[in-house]
């Protein structure tokens, strides 16, 4: 905790110092859902008939098939543009979910609706960290189909729109010699950002404390690349019993980051890879004030026993704000005091297609969040810390003047951004979903 | 998060607005390392013969012994008078403790000492809901000893020093009749609150969402009785992996309560039993400006699927103020978002003799953490709230101006608070201590 000034930001009332229109916004955490034709242009033709296809399953919905397996779920919580009312409930088809998921023109036309200049977007189907391609059992096939899927998000989902995506890639999580070359492949490619787990021990890997990732590590060192960490990328819900309802489990999904944060924080990883950078993706910003005075209380406390030191005699705090990219949705209690999370780490995300997503009403939302806020804080926030902690350099491509939420919107006028219920009849239930019930609606489906 | 302005307290800077021999401190949370003779007085002739009594273990260390049973760790974390070095060492003795662990005369001058009017003392051997007896397989030999506990606690320890403590019973945490009666006995005595699990299904009983523990709920709404959750109280450790050093577990024990505050705050408890209300102890309260905007969130987003309604229309953020005590040890970032904290139910508690505490520099850390904020509000905060919340009443005792921190401390002046290292040889380990390292240890204790 500095002992700075806070300068409110009364979530609210305060007048915006930087009009909507200008705003320029640039979303580090979005959602592809990867269209049926993804690998048609980037496998080895021997390794073509091997890749995962989109069949109809015998219950009328899309799914991928892959190594005799159906994958359920093409469109895990792809609800943008449907009612609040449908959002419980996952489209099964590409004809259900909104374009936008999974065809990169109408996925430009429903940014430019946002006035979002630049996004970068999550995988679906192969999980966050690729865990679908670990569990193949040939890992030159296994390294191929990442590869393609890589190819396919740099060159074709995120190529075809110059300067409007920040590209991510799969790490080949099952052997990080294997994933350093990847890292080193594709940031020559210019990706500078790798989706990782916010606990690879969850998923049956060492965890951070473990030498085991050091040439990972030594690779995203070397190509100045981002690791992203997704909240949900353990694997692991936080469930405190299957009995409590649902929003008990939607509350503290974000929440769980803070594990992450305090896991790295403390790991040899930051001493020993000074140039490694984490983003906490969709990981929220207000429990950082309290979180960074928690991590020096217990450096205080109780660093005369537990052996641990900090490199140069930095802070716990200090540490944090050199090497986490932090990033929120929606998050009053982060904005006002984000002089104590760290303004220069501070970025923000659009979250779309899912139900936490603010779209097609970011710049309201965010603008509102953002009232009495400094401009040149402002841009920092919305745009400039993304850039420069991405690599990301939209204004080499387009003027900047065509980049903000007025220019962006101009171009979609024409696009319909209003909530269109799918037909289906849905009946609010009479006492609140528990997690036991979602999860037998989930298995019911898979039976 | 409301739009009020925030009044800064700034941590550090500002002047306190109550000097520090005027302020009342009263301690939510400390513990107490229940003395060997506790049940001398308090049990039936008949069950004396099966009292747990303390017995000097063959490693010389003294155990408390109970159905055939040695329980190690008499004082577990109980350090304070311990200079910091040793902080990772349970002392195992009685004569290696500060008296004021478990005399209750020397408990009284090290309160005095740390300027401490009031406080409130959670269990050490029998665990934070009496588990311990829990496991006794004839319920009315445990019940008897339960009794005797509660007895012994409120008459004995606090009884001692009329106007110093705030009584806390333990449950008959296995059946929630004989809990209903327990409460109702120990309210007719003027103990007005009582230790419960932060998750009872982590204890093998059934969750907050289950029927089962009516009677209880509605016995703790007759008496008007507080249900304090501490943390660590479902005996589940958040454990990134066992790789980890210890930090990151110290870092993440108090965060966790968030789960359950998710957890109650959405179950039916609140909304079929209107008057129950529970403390969050050792919970820490800067996290809570987030969680409330988070909750809200969730309510809004996805109220219209999930089927949950609160009562007349309420946010969950209302609710949780309503129905939640909230209580710090030293707490910035809580303190200087207050208003979004909820300053009406906020306490304030020192942790003695554990090693987050801030004992015998209370006055002084809290008073600086107070730095600006006005006076009224700091009297909440130090004593005023505690008292209503938990119909606690010192001054109909001791004269008010008896009660402040000069008072106290000018009675005390002859307490030596010095750490005192125990004369053991303590090396700093070379490398961080990892949770596998201590976990260790205390399985090499027990062989």
């Amino acid at each position: 905790m500095t002992n700075e000034e806070i300068t409110s930001s009364d979530g609210g009332g305060a007048a915006p110092t930087v009009e909507i229109d200008d705003m320029i916004l640039v979303s580090v955490d979005d959602h592809v859902v990867e269209p049926p034709d993804m690998f048609d242009n980037h496998l080895p033709s021997k390794y073509k008939d091997l890749a995962p296809r989109v069949i109809r399953a015998d219950d009328g919905s899309d799914v991928w098939f892959y190594e005799g397996q159906q994958l359920p779920n093409i469109g895990l919580n792809a609800v943008a543009g449907k009612p609040p009312e449908e959002y419980g409930i996952d489209p099964t088809t590409f004809a259900e979910m909104r374009n936008g998921c999974y065809d990169i023109d109408d996925r430009i036309a429903d940014m430019n609706a946002n006035g979002i200049l630049g996004s970068m977007c999550f995988p679906s189907f192969p999980q966050f960290c690729g865990q679908l391609f670990s569990r193949t059992e040939d890992k030159t096939v296994a390294l191929a189909m990442l590869q393609a899927y890589n190819d396919w998000h740099i060159d074709e989902w995120c190529g075809s729109y110059p300067g409007r995506f920040i590209p991510l890639a799969l790490p080949a999580i099952w052997d990080p010699e294997a994933m350093a070359a990847e890292v080193h492949r594709v940031a020559a490619k210019g990706c500078r950002a790798v989706t990782f787990s916010e606990n690879p021990e969850k998923l049956g890997w060492p965890s951070f404390h473990n030498e085991h990732w050091d040439p990972f590590w030594q690779a995203v060192s070397e190509t100045g690349t981002v690791v992203c960490l997704h909240i949900g990328s353990s694997s692991e819900l936080t469930i405190t019993s299957i009995e409590a309802p649902i929003n008990v489990m939607i509350t503290l999904q974000p929440m769980n980051i803070v594990q992450a944060a305090a896991d790295i924080l403390w790991s040899r990883v930051l001493v020993d890879f000074p140039d490694v950078r984490f983003a906490l993706s969709e990981g929220g910003i207000g429990w950082i004030p309290y979180f960074l005075e928690r991590v020096d209380y217990v450096d205080e406390h109780h660093r005369a026993w537990t052996g641990q030191d900090l490199p140069d005699g930095m802070l716990p705090s200090d540490l944090f704000r050199e090497r986490f990219i932090t990033c929120f949705i929606d998050d009053a209690a982060g904005i006002k005091n984000r002089h104590d999370v760290g303004i220069d780490h501070m970025t923000w995300e659009c979250d779309y297609p899912h139900s936490d997503s603010t779209w097609p009403e970011s710049p309201e939302r965010l603008s509102r969040s953002l009232g009495g806020v400094p401009a040149e804080e402002v841009h920092a926030i919305t745009h400039r810390n993304a850039m420069r902690l991405f690599r990301y350099e939209p204004f080499s491509v387009i003027p900047e003047a065509d980049c903000t939420v007025g220019a962006l919107r101009a171009q979609a006028v024409d696009v319909d951004t209003v909530a269109r219920p799918s037909g289906r009849t849905i009946e609010r239930p009479d006492s609140p979903i528990r997690i036991i019930d979602l999860a037998e609606r989930v298995a019911a489906k898979k039976d």
